[in-house]
């Protein structure tokens, strides 16, 4: 059987990350993995979920947790979340609110929504490479989206349209990017603002990581800078994304968007024909833990985090040699480390892997246009503190070998 | 902000159903409704899930049951699912079963990997509603499904080409099929097996049902016809989609595909960009529930369906006028109405809502090319039998003003 005259064009775009594929063998004990992307699963609240759960299946809400339920979401979560967004600055309503299998999911719907094959999207110079992978099913081009909107030529618009495509929208993430730990600040997010209304394309913001802040003062998202200018939600074009994956637990798979009505009633057709609605019982699960327990597990997280996070700045200053630099996140899960120009990260993480036993993840495949081997992603989430410390003392040891 | 410049041209294809507005409504008690397509939610193995949650989230599997999972799903469910496979003919590994959230996200997934705008999907008129959803986003043509081969003219793929695009796949529900409830023999799946074999395209087996036999002799699916021609799954171009929300519940979204490698990598591969993976948790709990009650589980839902779907097609035959004909449906959980030629359903639904508080979906939204106005589909399930014999004395009623 040959498939592949029966693919659709778009399949030429699925490749298996060959990084991915390495990182898969990683789950013997006696390596240091900085590679991975995800919460310590010891500061899961397990115990309000047993209780949530238990709840859930042996009350009333029995059959309905078990049963089919609409699109949109489960209500007195869409009604948690309100409320939450209401603490940043913006004001919405349960109709605002899509309900998605994490923030993966509304990506995929955004791409399928707004991306057309030869569209382009805005994406920074590294970004989410799940972002990239969820675009790429619809077949857009990326451009660089730069902080400063006179980036841009005057007639960037009718370029995109001569090349049979349209400007869709900028893609960011705005507090303690996954990769790079670092966060635009208010001026840069005025600067998206202003860049979409000149180019009239949508904004939409990854807010995942924005719980996670550890020092340094809140700052508004851009949907809550719109709202001020706007007055309305409705009148915005931020699309906000938001993740329960790394406050609560990733494995129930919930997530959501908040956006103005229009765009929120799209997305709910998409959720109706992609996979019917997320599970009634695990959106159920997650608006009694966040009702419960949200802000005090929020503090239990970043406490642990801060002190990881704290922990592999001072290894990276003690065991890195010259001419390699990094992020100072404020918050998230990662630290972004940038080599000389020449070294290939890749390449040196064969041999940490090799001779060190040590793995990060190599920073090209966070790059739309291909560049980026001098740079690797450390994730200060997953390890324990005197772990983390040998982990950068061996990280030491091969990059002194060839910086 | 006008969305509509901004969005891709498949949005285009994505409108709200009339119908599925007007069934919102009808959630009111006094309405007899056989609208809905969904499992009665008393029979749920609740207290076996309250087991299954409670033991995972308590015991050593708490941590991984909260944490990110690979994409390919739970290994002990998949390896559930082969056994469950091999029992009607379907010899297969672990590494042949994707796990989707639902079998409607296989079809989404299915439609993503094998369709570019302007190809041809096979399907019959009429097929199942949410098949045509998903595939919409897609972008292809559609082309009717015959069970007979030899009514598709010889150049039919060279015609395809000619229209700018290529057949892919034929789609087929097997067994008590949405909306009609009829079930292929094993002749006509022979047929389609022949016909994909000469267009060289694949062959999507819908078996969301096929658990759900209340009589007559269950047949080979599709694709364990196909390995006893070819010998192994992997030398196959049909791929099976199975569901665990018509035997165990659909609120959790747990579902299947079963297919060759090839298929199921590039499946993890979107499955991977578009959410990462589903519900950990619920895919161990699904395990725990079909290890420990599956065929009870089927045994109990039977017993329960069975005897309504007698119910209903006895009162059909009591209180149908002559002109109206209906299918015999050997499981699953609808029958097929067909009226005389000049009647439109949907006209008649308003008036059944109205006049006597009776609902039923009209059949044309389960047609690809519009037609069908003169059908209805009648779900049995969710109704006891009183009920039943009162809505269909109800229908009757409506139906001899008009017949």
């Amino acid at each position: 059987m040959d498939w592949e005259n029966l693919l659709a064009a778009r399949s030429k775009r699925m490749n298996a990350s060959e990084i991915r594929e390495l990182l898969k063998l990683l789950d013997q004990p006696d390596i240091i993995s900085f590679a991975g992307g995800i919460p310590d699963p010891a500061l899961f609240p397990a115990e309000a979920f047993q209780t949530a759960f238990s709840s859930i299946l042996s009350g009333k809400r029995q059959e309905q947790a078990l049963q089919y339920s609409i699109s949109e979401g489960y209500v007195p979560l869409r009604n948690w979340i309100v409320q939450h967004m209401a603490q940043f600055g913006i004001p919405c309503s349960t109709d605002n609110i899509l309900i998605t299998s994490g923030s993966q999911q509304a990506l995929d719907y955004l791409g399928k929504l707004f991306l057309s094959a030869n569209d382009t999207a805005l994406v920074t110079w590294p970004t989410y490479l799940g972002a990239l992978g969820a675009f790429n099913a619809y077949e857009p081009t990326y451009d660089r989206l730069l902080s400063s909107s006179n980036r841009l030529p005057a007639d960037y618009r009718d370029a995109a349209h001569a090349k049979g495509g349209a400007v869709k929208f900028a893609y960011c993430s705005v507090d303690f990017a996954n990769p790079t730990g670092e966060t635009l600040d208010q001026s840069a997010r005025q600067d998206i603002l202003r860049l979409a209304e000149d180019l009239d394309i949508a904004v939409i913001e990854d807010a995942a990581y924005q719980s996670l802040r550890y020092d340094g003062e809140a700052l508004a998202p851009i949907l809550a800078l719109e709202i001020e200018q706007r007055g309305t939600i409705e009148d915005c074009r931020a699309v906000y994304c938001g993740s329960f994956s790394k406050t609560l637990a990733p494995g129930l798979r919930v997530g959501w968007v908040c956006a103005a009505k229009p765009i929120i009633s799209k997305l709910v057709l998409i959720k109706q024909s992609s996979d019917l609605h997320t599970s009634t019982l695990n959106q159920m699960a997650i608006a009694d833990v966040a009702s419960a327990c949200f802000d005090a597990q929020v503090d239990k997280v970043k406490t642990a985090y801060v002190a990881r996070r704290d922990c592999m700045l001072q290894a990276l200053d003690r065991h890195m040699p010259k001419g390699v630099s990094w992020t100072q996140p404020e918050g998230g899960m990662f630290i972004w480390l940038t080599l000389p120009q020449h070294l290939d990260s890749a390449l040196l993480l064969a041999k940490a892997i090799e001779t060190q036993k040590l793995a990060f993840v190599p920073g090209k495949a966070f790059f739309a246009d291909g560049s980026g081997a001098n740079t690797m992603r450390l994730n200060f989430t997953r390890t324990d503190q005197p772990v983390i410390d040998e982990g950068i003392k061996r990280l030491g040891l091969v990059l002194r070998e060839v910086v």
